[in-house]
């Protein structure tokens, strides 16, 4: 039975997808999958690092002097990654290569564009929304995004309003003077064939911009029940799906604002965590029970270690780690996620990623 | 005692402001006060009218022809108004005087820029922030529009962006790439006074474009205590003051959506009415107790009229007039007032304007 041992390090940010087919891969694409050998550790790592980026590896555009220590100590002589790394962001505008080279520059290593999991990497999960005509809303290289994650029919918000421009009326400088009525075959303009076929779910890759423009589209797609141009006596429900990425508006840049969000991360990593322990005892009773044998997962668990040069501030009173039980600190995390103030807490606490680093290789007996 | 009964015709849009003040300048403006008396009613009018604009006398960008007709009966040859009349709009992204001069052109009578009460009107009242730093946050001519409701010391969204650009991080496009440090006297740059000063309060004069910005920086405002360029430990409580406009985002266009909001306009044509029998009784009791006395209102009820040019429609079961006690149809009234679900119902509910007008002329003995 494979007991290989995921360590995650990780600041506190906006939220994070963890998921464990995506790290599963990102694992197996940096070696081989061993059982984890006390004393040959240094040969064949039997951990993992799943790094955020935003305020562990990089704040703002600047890299963290720690984080280039750090990776001094995990890369060979070649600049080669001596053990498993997958790097998470929430970030969604930007394509995965791009990101790659992006993280290849600042780290001064050579970062794969399979070890970077963009906020909307877990919607290749969804390939039953792949084929159907989705409304996709965010910025950025948005059409190639969505066809690198599978779906290959999108309408983007930006078409939809220029179909349907009376639908948009906020901007008084772009509002429609006159209506446009598509009038089809026999009429002077139709509507554009694209845009004509109905809807079946909207896509959101992360925040766009005019947030007004972009509410009300994906509003009028929900409320027409994908069809924006007719009216409905009354809102469908349920309505049609939603896909969304970065859910948690709070992460930390430049300013010195906002600082109340420093646990969302942690969390993440802990119910990953918690994933694994219910998928490895399920494989057990499996294995006991003589029941049909599901593909085991690599990793067997996930230990959490915040770093401090995030958000997080322990000095900080409004940047506290929110207490168990005290109530006026309002919880951040994921809308679906069910509140465990069990998971808030960190495996570690270290000042910065190169110590993270250390305590990693001296838990894991690697030199 | 005057006796001018107050007929306002209204129909269902966003939420409309109607402040006796106003109402009462207006009224004043347009002829003597005066008691009501039958018989002579046609020299004399004892009753004004209020009108909303969007959805009884305008849809979008075109007058409604029953508008047309209604004024035919309300001028005289000379194209004067031959009855005390107010215009209610929630537009606030325009000036007085421009509002006057476009329902002049659309109405074909004399409109003056007092007889129009634009969504921010109601802002007047409150003197004590006339004086002071506040952001402001809108459409159009927003600095001119504060100026003329009194507010001498405005700073807008975008000129704090300008000082702050590191607030302002959705848009890739134009977030900042290199940090801006305000360093001061010494220093290459120095933030410009005018955003230096303490913001001390925030005035939504209407609907931006990019909530994002206007959201992020508002909030900055709110959360650092009015000084956006620091960080504070806890959010303050109370915050700085709001002053907003425009509170109901839902209203009809050209659009065939939103339809399940029809009677803000008629709630606040009640509640006024509520607001003026309370006065009139407080003003009863100041003269039998030999009190001081008080300024009496010139005006002494307000009845409601709806049309259905509007957003109403008696056949769209999505767009019914909410029925007290039917839970599933939510009230959009204004955040701040309790819901009294007998303030929905309309005094009268006639086709249009043209028919509300004659109903009006019929009730007052007016030819």
């Amino acid at each position: 039975m494979a007991a290989l041992a995921g360590l995650g390090v990780l600041g506190a940010g906006r939220h994070l997808w963890k998921l464990p087919v995506r790290l599963s891969a990102g694992l197996q694409g940096c070696g081989p999958r061993r059982g984890y050998i006390a004393g040959s550790a240094e040969r064949f790592p039997t951990f993992g690092l799943l790094f955020d980026i935003d305020g562990v590896l990089v704040r703002g555009h600047r890299v963290i002097p720690a984080a280039l220590e750090a990776f001094s100590k995990l890369v060979n002589s070649q600049g080669q990654l001596r053990v498993p790394v997958v790097f998470v962001t929430n970030a969604g505008n930007i394509l995965q290569h791009n990101k790659a080279q992006e993280l290849s520059d600042l780290l001064r290593c050579k970062v794969d564009p399979d070890q970077v999991i963009l906020s909307h990497s877990p919607m290749k999960l969804f390939p039953q929304y792949h084929s159907k005509k989705m409304l996709v809303s965010g910025q950025g290289p948005l059409v190639e995004n969505a066809r690198a994650l599978g779906f290959q029919n999108v309408v983007t918000v930006d078409e939809l309003r220029l179909a349907f421009p009376e639908l948009d009326m906020v901007d008084l400088q772009r509002r429609p003077k006159t209506m446009v009525i598509w009038t089809g075959a026999r009429g002077v303009t139709s509507l554009p064939l694209k845009v004509k076929v109905l809807c079946l779910g909207v896509l959101l890759l992360g925040e766009p911009v005019r947030w007004e423009t972009n509410l009300q589209l994906i509003m009028d797609v929900l409320l027409s029940n994908g069809n924006p141009g007719t009216g409905l006596a009354t809102a469908p429900y349920p309505h049609l799906p939603v896909l969304a990425s970065n859910m948690d508006l709070l992460w930390m840049a430049e300013a010195k604002m906002p600082s109340d969000n420093p646990m969302s991360d942690v969390y993440g990593a802990n119910l990953f965590h918690q994933y694994l322990q219910m998928a490895n005892r399920g494989e057990e009773e499996q294995q006991t029970g003589g029941q049909q044998k599901q593909q085991p997962s690599a990793t067997r668990s996930c230990a959490s270690i915040l770093v401090c040069t995030g958000i997080y501030s322990s000095q900080d009173p409004g940047s506290q780690v929110p207490t168990p039980g005290r109530e006026e600190l309002p919880f951040h995390g994921h809308r679906d996620f069910s509140f465990s103030p069990g998971l808030l807490e960190a495996s570690h606490i270290v000042h910065d990623v190169n110590e993270a680093v250390q305590l990693v290789f001296h838990q894991e007996g690697w030199a």
